[in-house]
């Protein structure tokens, strides 16, 4: 093998322009393809900028026309050479250095490689799993140097963003104690204080609220995050946040300033002009009308609530839904009356999947109404309902009767997926809003009691106090969530900073003051000490980036992801470790006597 | 309590100026100090910038008034209120907003709080541990808060260096596998794969070396690292460290790159003016004039090797030393020929703590030479001595005969004592050297092999690499570090990236291919598919800033630290857990029955 010595790279393969024409350039990179031609020897050399064309001929250098001649692929190479017009005939268009190249009058062989499993190429059909194992050699295609790329940016532009409106980032330990609330924790056996554990972060919660008892008045951190759950898809056991927290704003100063640091993001990584201020609609209309807390608002296809115009109908389904405290609600899917009673019967399945016993529908066809509950409803009733949804001939109404729990769930979704198959949805959109007043609490029917829908440190709204001992089911708390296309990028809330608020809150979720102060003890100890008027968020940064980059999932956003089941296909993480250093953290495995630890 | 409806901060505490005079302000901040005199309050009211003087008086504002009386320190408040100038009696010059006031035209008591356990104001004379417990309140003193404020700065002025300079920052994972190289892992146990455990990172070493396969070409990242270790004063067992590494760049533009990221970061952060290009020694000069390879270069005293000088006396000390292979050197401590013979017999004893038998002296003191080995070495040779160590009258001279390992400890130690105690040192100074060409195995006595200096993969200079068979004690590595007063600010090296290198190294410290296989599988497989050449560094970035800052501890730079057991005193990390979430991990404490855990 060859080495550098003597030469320094001048210039990315992807950034030599014709303005280089006739100079000399040295360029290091990977071979992508390699072609025989005419007694030439053409390479395509990759880096990390893209791909440039070299020439290799025994007429312009003997020694560099028999190495090329080894070339293989995924060779990495140093070229010397002088940069040239392309013949009319062999440019290439699709390519940015596609009108030059290389004469190659120096070519060092700086390592060879074996064939790759898989082409170094966009777009390539080979299973996640053998991309994950290989993954330094996936992280060579250039759509996920891309998206690690972009992934700098935008904590690039955040850390600028923040540093200018003077937060500071402040690192907080991973190595924390272990909290009963919230997801479970990644556990940590301490060494030296035996038979005790750590638990890696779920988030920097408490720290940050400190860091605000300490007067540092603006924090920010690119915080890990870890929590020991059963992964979904868009899930990992280690994630990172953007988390902020700020003393002395108010609710619509913290939304203002996230709304720049939105636009200031987007506008610096994607060139995209976020239109401000972003709209805000509270949780009670998100609910109402698109049936969840993140509606994906790319399209509109709202819910109309009908309950009440089929309140005295004869049809038994609605009327014993209702009669137990049910709604009905509909939606209306634009021209697609026309739709296949096959596929309708699809659409009961589907909403099933979500709880609903059923589903009701109108097709207002060209050639008249078509409804299976037309006997049941009357005419009169199905105009009404096609009246209120804003029917017009050609479209499809779709109805769900049920536990408003349900509805929402289940219209939810269908909303979703009508929106999908109508195409309705504008994949190039960025469709931001606020949802507001959230509440405080959501009613445990497994524990009859009332928990913090946030966390128990959000602060009810002022005019809500009243309710906390009397009405805890109609408190709504100063929380904030941001959405995007139908996705929760982040949210927050101020916090109570008043004891007596934070004991009447600790009541109404039945926390006791002895069982509080077991559980955040230390916390509530500091707020003693003048916390000041707090609030803040956190953004989930691997979802974030995923819906900048328009990917489908987060493992293309991060550079060395896990599986679902929480392994590291490339190092095989978790592995087996040493008995002795078990014995040394004091515990035992449970299997230890089935061999599943070395010895 | 009141609230902040309505009011909006206009200005923080310390920025107000005389600019401002007969401007109306908002202020929000913590109660510093409150005096009452001629009928008037004066608040000190502080926040992250500094500190303001509220006078509240009943023709101010009546309301005001009677709220300032129940103000006591720390009380959290919001003013507003007119900037005016002191009077001329009042002006305090000692304050940067010592000649203006805020006449308290209104005044909202957000928070009270209970007197804290110390007052929170600089060089506090406090147990550090009540710091640590109450550290958001230690964090309210201004110099801790510049200490977080200045670590910003620093990370931010490194983010900005290198992604001006094309460096991208990539996330690494922090559950990864254990190795069983190095210290030792904290250990994380698997819920999902029962029996498996992932190992919290000691760096990013095989994750950056895998990003350069992947032709990242310039990746950094400030990570979380975690070593398992007896602490000592400068350790934490979660620290920081700025990680670094590059593709296809020589030693020499590796340095140059670091050498401006250091002065940019001194000069945004500090102001500070770091000459260029920082001076160069090899391990093995620094070794032999400092006997350390963190030298600190902020004073010279270096050795002098007198071991021919003193090779052909009758001292049977000496003699026997030389005779053994071993080595005579000697330091002079300028105009410190007075010393008492208490503080030499003092010395004696100090240079024990570090193997050293014992210590020659020569006093050139203006009455005559003095020594206690004048009568064995004879006048000649201590006249000899003299002239070689550069003494003049004044002086002291200091000699160590012993093992070179021991000379090295031992005079080095002594060295840096000496300059202490003669005042030698200026602290203002930052004496920065790189150091060179580091040996790439030390012999391990116990083990009976050589071990590698760094690590395995750390790349031989070429001119060695044919040693590396025959005389692997002379091999050199292209490993480099940067010290700053004494003390290592990080390091790094070129890596092996050519297989049959890699081979022979592991071959040089007795691991087979086996055995090499199983330690670093993935990572040698990953190194068959085109590794470029690549090095990088890594800087311990708590060290660095302490050191910035010229604090004593690293605690001191450090938001939420941890003691010398590994315990965080203000959350009580490490804790029990319950017994429920043991069961799900699949293990056990060795003491579980004694009750150390909940059940």
């Amino acid at each position: 093998m060859d080495t550098m010595e003597g030469l320094s790279r001048s210039h990315y393969c992807g950034e030599v322009t014709e303005a280089e024409k006739g100079k000399e350039v040295i360029l290091c990179g990977w071979v992508e393809r390699r072609r025989d031609h005419g007694g030439l020897i053409f390479i395509d050399l990759r880096d990390r900028t893209g791909v440039i064309q070299v020439v290799a001929s025994p007429d312009y250098e003997e020694q560099s026309f028999k190495k090329a001649e080894q070339v293989r692929t995924e060779y990495v190479l140093a070229i010397r050479g002088e940069v040239r017009m392309r013949d009319e005939a062999t440019v290439n268009q699709k390519m940015p250095t596609g009108t030059i190249e290389v004469r190659c009058d120096e070519m060092r062989i700086l390592n060879s490689s074996k064939t790759p499993p898989f082409y170094i190429e966009d777009n390539v059909d080979v299973d996640e799993s053998i991309r994950l194992k290989y993954r330094y050699l996936d992280l060579r295609r250039p759509e996920m140097q891309k998206n690690l790329i972009m992934r700098h940016r935008v904590k690039h532009a955040m850390r600028e963003f923040l540093d200018k409106n003077g937060f500071f980032e402040i690192e907080t330990p991973e190595l924390c104690k272990s909290t009963p609330e919230g997801a479970r924790d990644y556990l940590v056996p301490s060494r030296v204080n035996p038979g005790k554990f750590y638990a890696l972060p779920q988030s920097p919660q408490l720290f940050k609220q400190l860091l605000m008892i300490s007067g540092m008045d603006r924090y920010f951190q690119i915080a890990r995050c870890f929590r020991d759950e059963d992964l979904r898809a868009d899930r990992q056991p280690e994630f990172t946040q953007l988390d902020m927290e700020m003393s002395f704003m108010s609710q619509e100063q913290i939304l203002q300033l996230t709304e720049q640091l939105m636009h200031y993001i987007f506008e610096e990584v994607l060139g995209h002009d976020i239109q401000l201020p972003i709209q805000r609609i509270t949780w009670d209309y998100a609910m109402k009308y698109y049936g969840s807390d993140k509606p994906d608002l790319r399209f509109d296809m709202k819910f109309t609530d009908i309950t009440e115009l089929v309140r005295g109908t004869e049809f038994k389904v609605f009327r014993s839904v209702i009669e137990k405290g049910g709604q009905v609600k509909a939606i209306n899917v634009k021209g697609y009356s026309q739709i296949p009673r096959r596929e309708l019967d699809g659409l009961v399945e589907y909403v099933g999947h979500y709880g609903a016993k059923g589903l009701a529908w109108i097709c207002f066809t060209p050639d008249g109404i078509k409804s299976q509950v037309m006997k049941f409803l009357g005419e009169d009733t199905i105009q009404a309902i096609g009246t209120a949804c804003g029917s017009e001939t050609g479209d499809l109404v779709l109805m769900i009767a049920d536990k408003p729990a349900v509805v929402a769930a289940a219209l939810g979704e269908l909303r979703k997926e009508m929106a999908r198959r109508t195409h309705l949805i504008d994949e190039n959109k960025f469709a931001f809003t606020w949802v507001l007043d959230f509440p405080m609490f959501e009613y445990n029917e497994e524990e009859k009691r009332y928990v913090a829908m946030h966390h128990p440190f959000t602060a009810p709204r002022d005019e809500d106090l009243d309710k906390l001992e009397t009405d805890p089911g109609h408190v709504y708390a100063k929380a904030y969530d941001l959405v995007l296309n139908g996705v929760e990028l982040g949210g927050g809330s101020l916090r109570i900073y008043q004891q007596d608020i934070q004991q009447r809150v600790f009541k109404a979720i039945g926390l006791t003051p002895e069982d509080a102060n077991e559980k955040f003890g230390f916390l509530l100890r500091a707020f003693e000490y003048g916390a000041p008027p707090h609030g803040g968020l956190a953004f989930g940064l691997d979802r974030m980036i995923m819906l900048m980059l328009k990917r489908k999932s987060i493992r293309d956003v991060i550079a060395f992801p896990k599986t679902q089941n929480a392994i590291d296909q490339m190092s095989e993480a978790p592995g087996e470790v040493a008995v002795k250093q078990l014995r040394e953290l004091h515990i035992h495995v449970d299997a230890e006597d089935k061999n599943l630890v070395k010895k």
